[in-house]
């Protein structure tokens, strides 16, 4: 009987659940409705309601679960310390709630790097020693893999990637401060820059605009599907994304000297427009040995969470 | 009889060599000119010379020799990939040559590693698990301590911090790019700072003035000399790079999570002038918990690079 553990990604919209194989192969999985504002105890009830569930009625045997948390997490606690998209939450300790209720070990930690955990175990299988990982989502989160494990730091908070400064007095971050990477990387840096050029550009991004005719609801994935169709709008907007994401990934390469620079999340999906100028900008590195080994590499997967946490969960046992 | 290394730090005009105990304690020193333009196999015959003279005429016993080399170091095989300030001596396996000399084992790492592995083994008596350790001398170097050990990366190339970007577009560097650390925080950076602003305010800098009548010759303890004094430029100039310091110190804080940053070299004479900056930055990060813990730490030991390196050399054996 191979152990099987149980990987939770919570998002501040909805909550991912599998029970996952140490090859990372999903057995069951679940998506319910975050309820933040029900409160951390009522998610507890919930999601172990769910597990209870499967343990009864599909005889699921689990030897642990894992649990990531979008915000600051003390994972030697099991706790969360600040998440702002999961108000209310605040100082909750997740692991002991279910611990006591699934009888079973628990771990926690961010979802960053529950998200880059599980895109290094079955993306890369595993195998280069040091990789940093980049998720790029509505904000921008990393995660540190280091002689093949994940690289916490003295207080669990290491991989911030999307705070690191790309220009200081820069663009405005979610965080209170100016020219966070989060600032151009992050979808609503990517959106603010795309309006703000529509703006400015009367006579230009005719294929944004038609097809956007509310350009409030503008979606990175839009920004994606106009730049393949031409738009000059929707084009540049990604060169200025990819040349940030280009800067502060090239700095993570001059500290870490990692194998895999790995990008995950929604904003992934803009493929070449983001990953053609980061190449390009590594390839004219005068730091040729760092650069020569650091392969750049999109891996979006929507289950890299869930499978991270419960592949985490294993590891840490 | 405790284990004896003897530990040998390269620089661009003198290397230091020392004999060192388990504890640091340097138990036999000297200071050769570098005479880069002899060669390396040259270097290697003087240095073996001396060492020969430890022994015999000492009675020294040694488990190994460490070797520090102000550039890109393949610590694996032992040799000197790239270093623009060794002129002809890129490409030679230092580790084969010494251990055919000497016949004990050698270690051969970058002398910024060096230098923060021996401050950390010291002046941190080898307690904080991670620290991020930058060395300000012409050019500005760094090193990475992970859970007590030297993070070297998957090329050894790791923690190249003197070269991330925190001015896009900004001073020229040595490297041959713009806007990186070393540009603001090496001692070339800071001087043409000074320079400038001296250019630029005719009217100010009276002390600086007075005191470096050939302003060729500014050297960076002379400007930490006039802002003791009062001098208004050289307070400008300090400020102005201990801001830069402060943003690519607080990037590697987000990014390492480390309990302590050490800050090594002759710059780092300046003290409060960039440490009461780089704290106050600190302080003002919306990351508390990162930021609280991350203790900022000035550490110049002329030393550290000769004993780091025979301390190393103990370690990796």
């Amino acid at each position: 009987m191979p152990e099987i553990c149980v990987g939770i990604d919570v998002g501040g919209t909805f909550t991912k659940v599998a029970a996952v194989a140490p090859s990372g192969r999903v057995l069951l999985e679940a998506q319910l409705p975050a309820e933040v504002a029900a409160g951390p105890a009522s998610f507890v009830d919930r999601i172990s309601a769910l597990i209870g569930a499967w343990r009864s009625q599909r005889g699921l045997k689990i030897s642990g679960v894992g649990l990531g948390l979008a915000g600051d997490v003390d994972s030697e606690r099991g706790a969360l310390r600040f998440a702002p998209n999961l108000r209310g939450w605040n100082g909750f300790e997740f692991k002991k709630a279910f611990e006591k209720r699934l009888k079973t070990r628990v771990a926690v930690d961010n979802d960053a790097n529950v998200a880059v955990w599980g895109a290094f175990r079955t993306e890369l299988k595993g195998r280069p020693r040091n990789v940093v990982g980049v998720t790029l989502g509505t904000g921008v989160g990393g995660g540190l893999i280091v002689e093949r494990k994940l690289y916490r730091g003295s207080t669990g908070s290491a991989g911030e990637i999307g705070h690191t400064i790309v220009e200081p007095g820069g663009e405005k971050c979610h965080c209170g401060r100016r020219g966070c990477l989060e600032a151009y990387a992050g979808a609503y840096g990517i959106l603010r820059s795309a309006r703000k050029l529509l703006d400015e550009s009367p006579g230009k991004g005719e294929v944004l605009r038609a097809r956007v005719p509310d350009l409030a609801r503008l979606t990175p994935a839009q920004l994606t599907e106009a730049a393949d169709d031409g738009d000059e709008i929707a084009r540049a907007v990604w060169a200025r994304t990819a040349r940030y994401l280009a800067v502060g990934m090239a700095n993570l390469v001059l500290v870490m000297n990692p194998e895999v620079v790995l990008i995950l999340g929604g904003v992934s999906r803009a493929g070449r427009w983001i990953l053609d100028p980061i190449e390009e900008h590594f390839a004219a590195q005068p730091f040729k040995t760092a650069f020569g080994r650091a392969r750049v590499k999109l891996a979006d997967n929507q289950n890299a969470g869930r499978v991270g946490a419960a592949l985490l969960a294993l590891e840490d046992f």
